[in-house]
């Protein structure tokens, strides 16, 4: 162990996320600049095997889920609890090498002990897909009081997650949108109050939320998705003064300034969430309000299992697990 | 008088706007659908001369500002506070006649009364630009920490109350960016701890403010210009986790959905302020912390004070005084 | 019509509360300073039947609520939507004649207009018993991370609506106190996770919560009743750090000032709520997440109805019908 | 070095605090049930001359302060940068030997690196009182907009740093309350606008702080006394929905439980503030907006220094700096 907060953890299991397929079409080298190859999974749970001479909050044998990104401790971000901003952070999967493995290494300041009975493939994808969802929900709740909208786009990986979330902790009326009928389906069963189908470019599913708002538009927008259209509606459909919580991405947002400021629009990227955040997602997972539908596959069929989350075949989350 | 809220008032100035100039090149057209001719004017201060049966805040003779949108005070946002969000205002000078004339007709919901011994033209240019700079701050102080930088984009009619706001109410070293020499002077003079000129298209402001900032970039950038270039290098300026607040308009933002999350960035519109806040602003003109820069023109030499503003002759605010 | 904003209203129900029994033993007294007789009833619903010259939000025929304290609408607390702090408001049924009436005076800025096949005695008790959990529980949510405690003492009148607003609103682990074994059933039935009797002084009650809580007290404790012991065991079932929310009344607070700051406590009085959230909570009543456990009396057994209060024979809210 | 985050301190200066009376006085011994004898001294500066293996935020030879509570780092509210809650910090020359020596062991996550030219005397202090206030300041600002009154009661240790704290972060009327007239004299140069003196039982004030406030009260209260009377008058001067912050202990909070809903009051028990307020709190007095009134004493004249702050003979700070 080179650091003494260094753990290794036996990989339970590592989700498969969007990301990976930006990752392997290029969207992020500009960002990471890393050297290839490299190893993918940011989405990691398992059991401590190894731990520095400074570790105290997890020990061998213990089942942990990881924080996506290892912090520094710190910096004034991380003095403050924003892991996400932390100066000095690593983003395994992403930056250096991730979870698609047998063993990883990582922080004790990346692990959350969780209970020994769990499985870690059933939570690895709470990870970061979770902990996403989770986050952009807990900065929409304090804009969600009862009678007012809040628009989900996508209820696939992240999407079925952030539904159960706004369920558990918010009384609003839940849209969601999505091109998938099989996934609005299980948008439903989560809480779901309304389910629109989206077809063509989004001006039916625009105006059925006008519709349903009277006119105003949702108080929040959480758009899970990010591309394909839904820069262009999306912001169409958050009401004067709202809010749009951007968590998908691919496309590019393009608002003229007046509309920003006659509307009084406020636009906000979510990157991950902080330690904590994924220490109360794992409490509304063991108290059974959120559950993570995955598929699982071997790790040596990771290429089956980009191809089926590319053909969007995997309702859920891809999981995939070493021998 | 129609409304029993219904109020009178003399004017006693009434400032000049970008948004005026903004009005009269028809970026506004399509969003107020207004008939012409109509009056302009959204800046407005004077004397009451009249009140409808049911006006109890204000009485002929007061002196008094003049929020710039009456609102209804029976909606969910006016019942919040949240006058810009009314489902039910008006916007005098910008979708019905203002105050570029000898008298305006309002509502006692807008009237804010001031010391009787005020001269309307010292602040009626607060009523709107004031407003919307004091607002912005506002908005900006909880982000602003001791140690923290707050870029402030134009010196100009908006900034130069900005400026003077965050002195007052915070304790950030504030950068201020402008094309123009003696505004960063002005700047200077009302607590600018850093003033930058802009050349070019702002690559050297940027560079600058990244150096200043460790490389980070600031914590708040507030946009007074929206356009020109701001709209390229003032969210670059950005720190990760920071908040860009747009009060200048003209432009588009373009900002790739990768970077609003991979950044965490947030983006703010901000439309005036509410009855308060115009209310705490008089306060603080009151208490000498805020002070207007104006120049004055008699009414009917509005075509002058126009030419000025496009060719950027004006230091402060232009404020048109009828006979 | 006196006011251009008055409106009449023919009482449907209006709910029978502690304070009126707290207002005949004259603990009100030295505060309201009110002449002798007056009528009670401060939760009132029904029909309007005359609205003055400058109503718009309701009309007559119409079913409403009654927010509890008519506000002036121009104070700053009015123009930032905190009613209960209004400079002018009245307090009908409190300081001024109230609801336990065929009709009762009221102004437009006090009406909720609800669904006019709504039974204004099932909703009467939410107008101030309802509004007053539903707006401490407000307060509370923010505090309320998943994973978090929150004790809430009293499962009756307002007590089994905060329960409801509780579950609906955050994810948080609830445990509720009450001396009749009858209230507690209700709370399981509602959402309560844990539920505990109290007997004698409650020290046994507190040391089960310590031990609930790992001995670090909860997040939020919520305090429906305030007298009665709860003045001594509550505060001390508070984490370091956390929030002691007290609506319930009667006995008096004594903590050193050391206890205060060495465990970082707040301690933060309820009155009733904002206009707001009263339509809020009957958008939760609307879609059935909050109902009112009520027992009807005809209004001329009102002093049945008081007998039963004062000795714990009505579960959930007494309400008072006009023949 | 027992711990890999441990440091070794060389004494340059530490603080006298009023708390340090109170220690000797017994009034904390039932909280820390330390075994006597031990070392006074929480508030601490000097510089570094040893560390564990772990620690890469300060070498050997860099001046420090001290945050007064080392802390954890894992537990939930380390991680979400509440350190005053830590479940496992230790409190310095209060629970364990402080600063009051030659030497002081301490952890890396304590130590605040200042500019090496500071003299560490000249800023001991602000790492309690200096950092209490200064987080009790941070509290009351969003509740102090331009217009709104604070009362700041005692302008000594803590409270000259607070007014100046104030000045710098808020553009509110600071009421200064206090004894003693050289202390007002020196509140009124540091920004305060109104200086009354406190006689008597605090009647005369009391009247005074409600003929400023329009008869209202003040929004905040901030008491840095917290005995002799202000138990009494401080929380009569809150405004209805205001806040009154507790720092200054000794005495015991006695209100009715009725006046804390009628009134909704706000009650806060402050306990010194975060790692990084302190790092905030070290920016102000770089900029020069904060600077500490000291008086110095050699550490071997502690028991003079115990007695001029016993008898009010001290404006400002003690401090205690080795040969």
């Amino acid at each position: 162990m080179r650091h003494p907060l260094d753990v290794v953890v036996r990989i339970g299991g590592a989700g498969l996320c969007r990301t990976d397929l930006h990752i392997i079409e290029g969207q992020w080298s500009p960002i990471t600049n890393i050297e290839l190859p490299y190893t993918l999974g940011h989405e990691n749970a398992g059991w401590v095997t190894e731990v520095g001479s400074a570790v105290s909050n997890v020990a061998v044998g213990d089942t942990v889920i990881l924080h996506p990104t290892p912090t520094c401790g710190q910096c004034y971000a991380c003095r403050s609890g924003d892991d996400m901003f932390c100066s000095a952070s690593s983003f395994p999967g992403v930056n250096t090498d991730g979870g698609m493995a047998e063993m990883v290494l990582t922080s004790a300041r990346a692990c959350v002990r969780v209970d020994p009975t769990t499985r870690p493939a059933d939570i690895a994808a709470l990870a970061d897909a979770g902990l996403t969802a989770y986050a952009a929900v807990k900065k929409a709740t304090p804009l969600l009081h009862p009678g007012s909208y809040c628009v989900v786009i996508g209820a696939g990986g992240l999407g079925h997650i952030g539904i159960q979330c706004l369920t558990a902790m918010a009384a609003t009326h839940v849209i969601v949108l999505d091109r998938n009928p099989q996934a609005l389906e299980l948008a439903k069963g989560l809480g779901a109050r309304t389910c629109l189908e989206v077809v063509d470019d989004g001006t039916a599913v625009l105006k059925e939320v006008l519709e349903i708002t009277d006119g105003r538009g949702a108080d929040v927008v959480i758009d899970f998705v990010g591309e394909g259209g839904t820069e262009q509606y999306a912001p169409a459909m958050v009401r004067n003064g709202g809010t749009y919580l951007v968590v998908g991405y691919g496309a590019e947002l393009r608002i003229p300034y007046i509309d920003l400021i006659s509307r009084g629009l406020n636009v906000v990227g979510n990157l991950v969430g902080t330690y904590n955040e994924l220490v109360e997602l794992m409490a509304l997972q063991r108290d059974g309000l959120v559950t993570l539908h995955t598929r699982s596959y071997p790790l040596d069929a990771v290429g089956d299992a980009i191809a089926d989350l590319e053909n969007g075949r995997i309702r859920g989350r891809g999981v995939l697990i070493p021998d």
